[in-house]
């Protein structure tokens, strides 16, 4: 579909040498004003310097959008994720998935703000985050164009990128020049390193990967403890200490770091159809939901707690594929956060040597009846004899299944 | 309900000291003819001294049975739930809940063979086990009568136990005198402890309560890998030479015990409406659960295996239940079963310090697919500009949700 | 378990000699002060003579408790649950269900404003609604005791409870002598008929069975349109007019039960694990469930559609089991109730000698694009060549499968 | 992505206007060899005058392939789906989804046969019937190219196609001069209608719609009975007579719509996003759904029915989405073969003036048991008092709630 051109693009913009080819490429090819949106979610780098390369590419200073966004990110979309116990194939804490909603907030809303009629990014097309920035979009702002310049251009391989950014005056860092042995995502819930030395999924990560926690082979000999307090299913404390969610979360990310805890080495199936190989690193989040497993043990119902896992995969699915602004997920949202009300306490978990391992719960919310469970007299808190009505009523079905069966096969 | 006097009694018979109480009292109670069933089901004791137990209660030879069951447990047990990836509550392998259909299987089956029209087992009557004994018996030989000694009887303290062992002549080992700190269930699959000093969730459980496993601190400090051979979704090898089913869980559990992997401190919902705290070692079984995720991750299909997902806690829940024979069991079976087709090749897992981790799989059924994946060129593999229409269309609903919420606001 | 006797008991009275014969035997049994509770669900019988028949019985009048409940039941009972368009086992509209909640609360409610320490209840010990009542007391009262005289007294046949009244003074209407041939329950959204003349579910149902509905051989000739107004999910009106629920439930009884609508002749399985034969006729409800679905055709969300769909069996189960007073129930209805923020506008039903269908449907919130999947000129809404990406896309895994599989057999 | 041009071509060919059309575009767009596929799935033509198109349009006759696929179509795609009592959206019974993925197997095997390399189907790019096809034969042959003509070409308007079938010497029939009011599609399974004045959602659809089915208006005033055999959850008899699939789904196609069974005006979700208005006419088809379920009420234990009810919507949209050849769809068919192994016995259903009603049902493998529901004297098959017990246990886990929450507020 040949569309008119945009005159106004928000760029997600990392100042990186990608993004800056991108913006260069928008300007060359549409003609248009390019706006800049750069966020800090915690990957752990310098924005400033995002502004610097904005402003040397010819960005207006009242362009350059640069924000602070990880309060809100661990608050409004990593802490409510983090409520459903949502693991993607049983194993992936979607670090990656969680954050691409949130920028493509900033970027509908940035467009809205200045006007723009468009919005691009730098996910290529084979990728999972390509879905999630534009259906984010999408729901968000139904009306702006997204461009894709990665599915787009003829800038096919390193060597036409690197022309490019030459004949259009983008530095190119030194370490640049060669390609890197493999692709990094960042922000404050994980790190994720996929492609190329990574590939083959039969060959062992090279240590040289892994750039957020120590070899669990090299962490201390010593285990540590960190007490994890919750309200209403979200972390408030770190042995005692109230803190904010950002902070909470850096904290976490700190001593599970040390410890050599959260890595993952995985093979997933992304929502366009083929399988890649990752290698995560996700320590806070790791010992959260440990933690938050431990809370809910003792403070959520059975029932609740059953329902919960039974509409966890399909959670954690629609994340995954770029569905955060769906009404689906907002009313499993719903039926999560309804869950949450006493899920409060504080949780002991045991860090060591690339583990993360819940010890001890407690809460003055706790469903957990001593008086019901105890192997000692227990006062006529439970009377075995009901066993016997509960189990010969479950049993009639199954009888009745029996005696036809036998019958059946004469 | 008074029903009328058993006869013959098929008792699940340890050789232990409640278990030949129950005999007695049996004996006793009804007047009636007691077989015993004592199986091995790796729980790592001697069989033949709960045979000369029970010739001395006065069992004749012919009504005692001692049954290795180490294959069949593994083979149609275990291996079938762990297709599924089940597990309880999030975390929980089911090694207890697992045991219990075979147990119930081969209780009716000598009642059967017997002409018993009773079985009787020495589980409580606050706990699961009573309740997958009493369904799996009533599955599979509706008419038993099912005599559950603990719901009946009045010997409701320690004290009028052992009173009641002495007037019986029941020797009493010297290290039963006292009371257990806490119980304990073992097979090959896991031992899992439970009860007395373990009952305060918010203490950590003491050192000497593992059975199975070193303490992670204690375990080497080298890492370990070995390597599993998976077949249509079952191992049927380590490090390259093929093994029976029991010898492979035999196996991984001396690996995986001599390296801390597969402790679990865990609260937990009993099916009977409670809330306990349990301590599981399940070495072999935690090692059997990654490398199967390993496997699959390669050679199982994004649809197959999101449905898998979907239903596993289902799955687990009915085997935690005690639903084991079941026609929902068998129906989810029959769709776990139909996934594992292609679910072969090999998996290398690292051991550590109470970890294991998957680090390399392989296979040549894999659907993993480099050449659509590699962030090189793919020489036509794969055409990115199929990302636009497929997100386009994935993202029409939600510009239409939008569209429309918009205009009622307006 | 012996339990102290009750010194005061709340007991769902309905006037009739059943109930009657329980607050005696109440009376008689425990010597206990019996606080009578009688409501007004719509089951279309005068609440006076309750009253009177209690005076006559001893009770006082301060201990008479009858409310008229017809708007609390519709509007927070079967109105939310109609906005999950709940069906057990794919046909049942649980008009019996759905009552027992409200009854529970009531009890509970006045069993706490009297000061009593029991409630009692009809139900007998076969029944689901033994376990609706039970359940839902022990959810908002759990120290109450629930005392259910048919499964604790020796009054096992007719002949023991005519006696038994005899000798006690309660009055016995002519036509309860003899037996009635089969056993009703009514309220306003359904009146269900089961046992005796329908335990065989080979026999056709005799036509007196019905009470509510026309034979559709005898309904009018004439088909009947009716226009149903919703908000958010809910029947806000009909033909225009706005009523409140009670009333639309009312009127769209008196609507479908002249065209002979909502008869259903069902065998159920139920909770305590039977299964047993129902006629259930349901004018009103089974011309709401089928305009619900079709506003929902038009307002609601594919996605979120689906997911209504999918947890349906299971919030039906739920309602249909007594856990309607369940934290899994309230987080499967804040799913629902999230889901039908715009589900507001107007259906068209057709009546029609037993049938309802839905024959338009339109909303100023609707998502129907005429625009988008016209067969005419579409003005560029829909570009057709994105169906080939999302195609592609959909097929890749399909064609890796296929590809793996030809290679397996190979 | 330009592909080479086919070579050679399998092409669904109706033998209408259209897809002559395309079987001329096809030779002179690629100039390559056409093999036209033209199926008998009990859409109600005659095939013989699409051999004579093919021949006219120059497809010599060795490529020319007519096939009566009726019987295999009810086998093995029909009744299949019947098992589950598919419904998507609570409503479609999947008439046309169904028929598909036979088209798409035998266009794969087809062009295997004859050494083509490409397919082509008349289906429109805003549709469901685009995916349906091209999954299937990405499933069943994946190195086949798809070729979906109207995707491509600009034949974007009815004046455009007519000019070039008057350009390339095809045939018009006098009534396709004009256009037709409204789309159709036919198998033996269903008649459905869609587009133009069917296009308004708040429009009742005009009578002359309606094709297979009489008004229910004009149905016999005789209520008429039809009896269903079953073995193994599918229909082997009418009437006690035994009779073939096909057979037995055209008989009830008569009956059915003589009656006015089966017709659905629906509002859908389609898979590429958009809502459409359809007319369904499914006569037999109502009245299998209705007979299933009537002997599922008897031969199926509530566990396997619940189990199944909770998967079928995922199973319906499977298929409506086009992924029956998919390993999810087929996991699912093993679930659901499994629960039909006794699901065998003769329904009784009751048609009159567009409504189809069980009134009786019947099973040598029954699990319906009078004897445990009946209100008369049981003889002890069931006992009462076990309702305590299991009500007790069932409730413990909801009073330990209330006693929290209370807590909790104090």
């Amino acid at each position: 579909m040949t569309a008119p051109a945009p005159k106004k693009v928000v760029l997600a913009y990392s100042g990186g040498l990608d993004t800056s080819i991108i913006l260069k490429w928008l300007q060359t090819e549409y003609g248009c004003e390019v706006v800049t949106f750069t966020a800090d979610l915690g990957q752990g780098e310098e924005l400033e310097p995002a502004r610097a390369k904005a402003e040397l590419l010819g960005i207006k200073a009242s362009n350059i959008h640069i924000e602070d966004l990880r309060e809100e990110f661990v608050r409004d979309f990593v802490f409510p994720m983090f409520r459903a116990n949502a693991l993607y194939e049983g194993l992936y804490l979607l670090g990656t998935s969680i954050a691409r909603p949130l920028i493509a907030k900033r970027l509908a809303e940035i467009a809205a703000e200045t006007g723009a009629d468009a919005v691009a990014h730098g996910a290529t097309g084979k990728g999972n985050d390509q879905v999630r920035f534009e259906l984010g979009v999408a729901a968000l702002n139904p009306a702006l164009k997204v461009i894709a310049p990665w599915r787009l251009w003829d800038l096919t391989s390193r060597t036409k990128l690197l022309e490019f950014a030459e004949a259009n005056q983008i530095p190119i860092a030194k370490d640049k020049r060669g390609e890197a042995p493999f692709s990094v995502d960042a922000n404050l819930l994980h790190t994720s390193s996929e492609g190329k030395v990574l590939e083959n999924p039969a060959e062992e990560p090279p240590a040289y990967v892994y750039q957020r926690t120590v070899d669990p082979e090299e962490a201390p000999d010593q285990a540590e403890v960190v007490e994890i307090g919750f309200e209403r299913g979200d972390a408030v404390s770190i042995d005692g200490e109230r803190m904010s969610p950002a902070t909470i979360l850096t904290r976490l990310n700190e001593i599970g770091g040390r410890h050599g805890v959260g890595r993952l080495d995985l093979v997933e199936n992304r929502f366009v159809g083929m399988k890649s190989r990752g290698v995560y690193e996700t320590p806070g989040g790791t010992i959260l939901l440990e933690a938050h497993r431990g809370i809910e043990q003792i403070t959520l119902d059975a029932g609740a707690g059953h329902l919960k896992d039974s509409i966890m995969p399909r959670y954690a699915e629609l994340i995954y594929n770029g569905f955060w602004f769906s009404p689906e997920r907002e009313m499993l949202q719903a039926l999560i956060d309804k869950s949450q009300e006493h899920v409060s306490g504080t949780v002991r978990v045991k860090l060591y040597k690339g583990s993360a391992r819940t010890v001890a719960r407690w809460s003055d919310q706790s469903l957990y009846s001593e008086k019901h469970v105890t192997f000692e007299e227990d006062a006529g808190a439970y009377d075995q004899k009901d066993a016997e009505g509960f189990i010969r009523l479950n049993a009639l079905r199954l009888r009745l299944v029996a005696v036809r069966n036998a019958r059946a096969k004469g």
